[in-house]
């Protein structure tokens, strides 16, 4: 019989998202030993914590004391600082860094990955070219910077519970090796954490950022009182924009794509909780600044929906399309206090009601 | 110039919801009086309050104190008890009476209406086949009875917010003479109350029963302490199962129609507030039954989820299907105490977890 060499995984990243995603690739890998090499490593950012190394408290106490405390991960995910050793040789790299990071971690990377390793990003949101101002997706700095095929994860997905295995759903999108869409089927289900594929993977990973612009329009119907009802079309009117905003930018809207999870479900999620919705909600009932309420209520971490909402409208005014994205428009606006919040109504019935033909 | 009747209309019933439409469909009929009769009349059930009749209180003091205290009525909407001066003329009637009366109406009203009169049907949830024990769609009942054209009106709309002109979206499904679309976006279009008309009616009218099955499921998630993940799946699952029960039975979905406010959006409000989601909430609490819930929290009014949760199990079970609908069958048995609310998630592992083929 062929020996076929184990598969090698390797996390990038080891935050709460990326601990919380250790704790099941390193269940899986075990479970599924004919397949995958049963050592997953972790990319560990080195911390000192309380005189110790972070890398030499999870490979000894097998937990992420600063990002994940009270889970204990798998005796079999191995904390390792140097990103090169930890990424080298192996098969699947799960991206889940902060999505800042990306560009720094690729470029240490580039030319030292085995041939024919696959990236899966789990990191949602965009990174902003900084020359235009505009959007990039973190799939494609990924495909650009080191040249290799590239995946991504999305879905209602909040870490502390995936965490905790409360029963929740994703979605991989890929367009690459069909063949290994059940290794990624593999190494991410579980029973409480089930997952799709489609090959629809811009669709997918645009739902994962642009929501958050519909996030924070939430937040301030919120902040303002409204009820369920304006909460609802809020929500449908802004789902409506991002499959326009798909359509027109990427040429890749499939309509089934929204009735996954990383659609109609995260959308629903962060319109609901989320930070970006609570950051909105808090920035129109004290009318202090974004950057003030993330201080206060986030500890200085950004949130992702103004910064896209700004580059969105950066895209939108270059291509003379302002007009057709009130809802996206209308955030970016009261974002930077250039409008009142009352006004979001009125934005509001400016919006596209049907679905595009197509 | 050739005289074109004013169209009349009446509204058959003047509950919550129905005076909240009163207050629009009112004010519209003033507003585009080229095309309306300006006398709106409303059917009302005749009650003594105080010593006085509802109808003479509505009649005189333009509010109706019993089912929406507070807000003024337009000065034109007209009480009327008796049922067939009401609608003897009229060439539309908008059906918003409680569904259990719908068959009494319509056999009260039957050879008595003007030819060529239009009904549009505001009625969420479905009657029941006493014989069978399935549903029946209140807009098949009225044509049957009626022998007349139907549309129907469905959507997030919470009474009390629409009428205090919160923003809110709204579905008209009609499928009958085109040239009354214009006619009937007329009738009900604010700049609050916006409105989208589709030919899809069945899809339309069956979105707004189904979702309170989905909203139950909801309703014990909360009750069971899962977070936003899990709701956001029962949500998603819960979609897919209406998708396929809608194809399967009536053969007219068309997926764009989910996108409208019948679809998702009235889905989430269900999903988040609403009395179903509460009471079930609630049942897994308290462990108390339904009845006993509905008579505590809803002074013995009855939540539409788990009758309708039953009627749907009746017509699965006698087309040998339970199989493709856990999660419709899970809320009836969890309903029904024949199943532990503890189980919910171990029958949402056996949804069907992709949007059929089609």
């Amino acid at each position: 019989m062929e020996h076929k060499a184990p598969i090698k995984i390797t996390l990038v990243g080891s935050g709460n998202w990326g601990s919380a995603i250790a704790y099941i690739v390193g269940r899986n890998a075990r479970k599924h030993d004919d397949d995958f090499d049963i050592e997953v490593r972790m990319w560990v950012h080195e911390e000192i914590i309380n005189g110790k190394k972070l890398t030499e408290i999870i490979n000894k106490q097998h937990e992420n004391v600063k990002y994940l405390p009270g889970k204990k991960l798998p005796s079999n995910v191995i904390a390792v600082a140097d990103l090169v050793t930890a990424c080298g040789d192996s098969d699947i790299l799960v991206f889940v860094t902060p999505h800042q990071f990306v560009e720094n971690v690729c470029t240490q990377l580039k030319g030292r990955l085995k041939k024919g390793a696959l990236a899966i990003s789990l990191i949602k949101g965009f990174l902003i070219d900084k020359k235009e101002g505009t959007i990039c997706l973190v799939s494609e700095t990924i495909r650009e910077l080191l040249n290799i095929d590239v995946a991504v994860l999305m879905g209602a997905n909040v870490a502390q519970d995936v965490a905790n295995e409360e029963f929740a759903e994703a979605t991989i999108g890929y367009k690459g090796r069909k063949e290994m869409w059940p290794i990624l089927k593999k190494l991410f289900e579980t029973d409480n954490f089930r997952i799709n594929l489609t090959e629809d993977s811009y669709t997918v990973e645009l739902c994962g950022g642009l929501k958050n612009i519909v996030a924070c329009a939430a937040g301030f119907a919120d902040g303002l009182g409204y009820g369920g009802n304006t909460k609802a079309a809020i929500i449908r009117l802004g789902l409506l924009e991002i499959i326009i905003f798909v359509e027109l930018f990427y040429h890749c809207s499939n309509i089934r794509t929204y009735f996954e999870s990383c659609g109609i479900a995260d959308l629903i999620t962060s319109c609901t909780s989320g930070r970006n919705r609570k950051i909105c909600e808090a920035f129109v009932k004290t009318r202090k600044s974004i950057k003030d309420l993330e201080r206060e209520m986030l500890n200085g971490q950004s949130v992702q929906g103004p910064m896209t909402a700004e580059a969105v409208f950066i895209m939108l005014k270059k291509h003379d399309m302002l007009s057709r994205f009130p809802l996206f428009v209308v955030v970016h606006q009261i974002c930077r206090k250039e409008l009142s919040p009352s006004l979001l109504i009125e934005c509001l019935r400016q919006c596209e009601n049907k679905l595009p033909d197509n």
